[in-house]
């Protein structure tokens, strides 16, 4: 059933990121000038609109653009536009749409739509010369190659490095933060092999699992929840930590497999209670991240310091070689989910 | 172990609701005398702040603001201020605060936070002197009396009709589409029985369930998996329509149960398309809505039409009857869920 090319594109793709990532930030300059252009006609209030893994990305965004830029800022529900023809005033606001195909009909039509309303559009694409790249008036470019997996991997990491660049230098910075990342990206990989070929033993029979995280980190736990249930089949669910302890923390049982991203700062910080939560119903916790030692967890995958805001840049890193190997494990080929196809189109 | 009482909060509290609704409708001068307040001093953006249910009930006010009001609008992710100490500039900021109990830290904290940064502040809460409303400039009162049940009904389905209320005074309205509301509330209710009873029976051992649904009616996916997961500890998990088209559908197989919410509208036409791949999988479809007798679906929940914008309101009755009922008929007592508290403290 599954021959030993299974997951061979997915596996190549997870191994490109430290290169990419370390080259994207060698040509920050181009990133630069398109904040430059930003910064030239600041905006009050900014969107974010996407779809699928790019979604996780643009809430990633959301948060380095409130709390770095000090700008309020949403998520766009496609559907206000693309179902109910919503035309709102759109001036003073910057819409960044992300898709790494920037194929998405609906994003583009959101787009068109916003830059027709007075928005200053931002594409952030891995595909330069896409539908979206030209409907957009400004475009950050993703450089991540083509990805031949259906599974995103290489075009999440390099479109949170981006938006982080982008994100960055809008305020004036030069990417000191990231200065380093591919290096510690290949680290990340390197140094938690043995970890993670432990977690696939441990869940290679679970099929309840959620994840959390919080703050930054909450974007990485929505990507982790997408990874397993597109390459595993499981029916993930992502709860920020501090959602978790509503309703949802009742469905936690022995029987319940909590795959908790928790780097060093204070969204790491603020998971101690939610996961000591779950550990007291007993909860098999496996801790991802530069804080994931100081949890309650079965099993942790620590990972290299970094300012926190760049941590979500990292975590995935180990998460998308777990979703690979579990689905590997589970006798699925990750390179051919069923039902999938790479670009989704959704009006 | 389950007592004859089990439930027996929930149960009261659902059947309230036609009541409790009427009556809000009743006292709408009330909520567009706010409104007017608002109207006075017009926001350019808006945000919404909540946690929980009430979060779903917070996407769902985004909806009615942006399609509407022709607002931008985004959901707050109240970390960035609690633990970012983001200070965004929020002049010309409407900010919308949902709590039904008033008592979140964390959203006492956005508000104030907001106020302080030039944002004009609402609380919509169900509890008229609390710290929120006494912290936001305005209150709108969802007056759905105390609420014993842990898992939010009355509460949520009260907020809904606050917010239709105020934002359609905000735009002038004086309630039209809702003047009927509680007898339509009170015709999903008995109509439903024989229905939900199915319901029940079919998904007594079902341990793969998903939501879904589209433009408005995603909150009620939302809310209904909040639902299913804090009374029968199912991780469910809700997907818009349009992202199950991406990743997820790759979970979905003859196992799953699918809860696709399908009101008339442009929303739910655009659930055939997911619910054609989901059925194709094997998936065994609950179709939840006015609309749904006109999709490919196992079990239809049929309910009455209303105009799209206010199909929500009615959609979550049933599913709450579901959600009580399946607990019960799995040993579990719906007012005394594991692990939880009615309300949760977190920054």
């Amino acid at each position: 059933m599954i021959e030993g090319k299974a997951g061979r594109n997915m596996t190549a793709e997870i191994g490109e990121q430290p290169r990419i990532l370390a080259e994207l930030v060698e040509t920050r300059a181009e990133i630069a000038a398109v904040a430059e252009a930003v910064a030239r006609r600041p905006p009050r209030f900014a969107l974010l609109a996407a779809r699928g893994s790019s979604d996780h990305a643009a809430l990633y965004a959301k948060y380095l653009i409130e709390v770095l830029l000090g700008l309020p800022a949403g998520l766009v529900s496609p559907s206000t536009t693309t179902l109910y023809g919503a035309r709102p005033d759109l001036r003073d606001v910057l819409l960044v749409s992300v898709s790494q195909s920037g194929g998405s009909p609906d994003l583009l039509e959101v787009t068109e739509a916003a830059r027709e309303r007075g928005a200053l559009t931002v594409a952030v694409s891995n595909t330069p010369d896409s539908p979206l790249t030209r409907a957009a008036e400004l475009a950050v470019p993703v450089k991540a190659g083509e990805e031949h997996a259906v599974a995103a991997t290489k075009t999440y990491s390099a479109t949170l490095l981006a938006l982080y660049l982008f994100v960055d230098a809008v305020r004036g910075g030069i990417g000191t933060e990231v200065a380093d990342i591919g290096r510690l990206a290949q680290h990340s990989l390197d140094s938690t092999e043995a970890e993670v070929a432990r977690a696939v033993d441990r869940y290679r029979f679970a099929d309840r699992v959620i994840t959390t995280g919080r703050g930054y980190s909450y974007a990485t736990a929505l990507e982790a929840a997408l990874k397993l249930a597109e390459t595993s089949y499981l029916a993930t669910r992502a709860y920020s930590g501090a959602d978790l302890l509503h309703g949802p923390v009742a469905a936690v049982d022995e029987d319940t497999a909590v795959l908790a991203i928790t780097s060093e700062g204070n969204g790491g910080t603020a998971m101690r209670d939610p996961l000591d939560a779950v550990a007291a119903r007993g909860a098999d916790v496996l801790a991802v991240g530069s804080a994931a030692s100081a949890m309650r967890a079965a099993v942790r995958i620590e990972l290299p310091r970094t300012a926190e805001e760049v941590a979500p840049i990292l975590e995935i890193l180990p998460v998308q070689r777990l979703a690979l190997s579990l689905a590997l494990a589970r006798g699925f080929d990750p390179d051919n989910p069923r039902g999938l196809r790479k670009v989704t189109k959704t009006r």
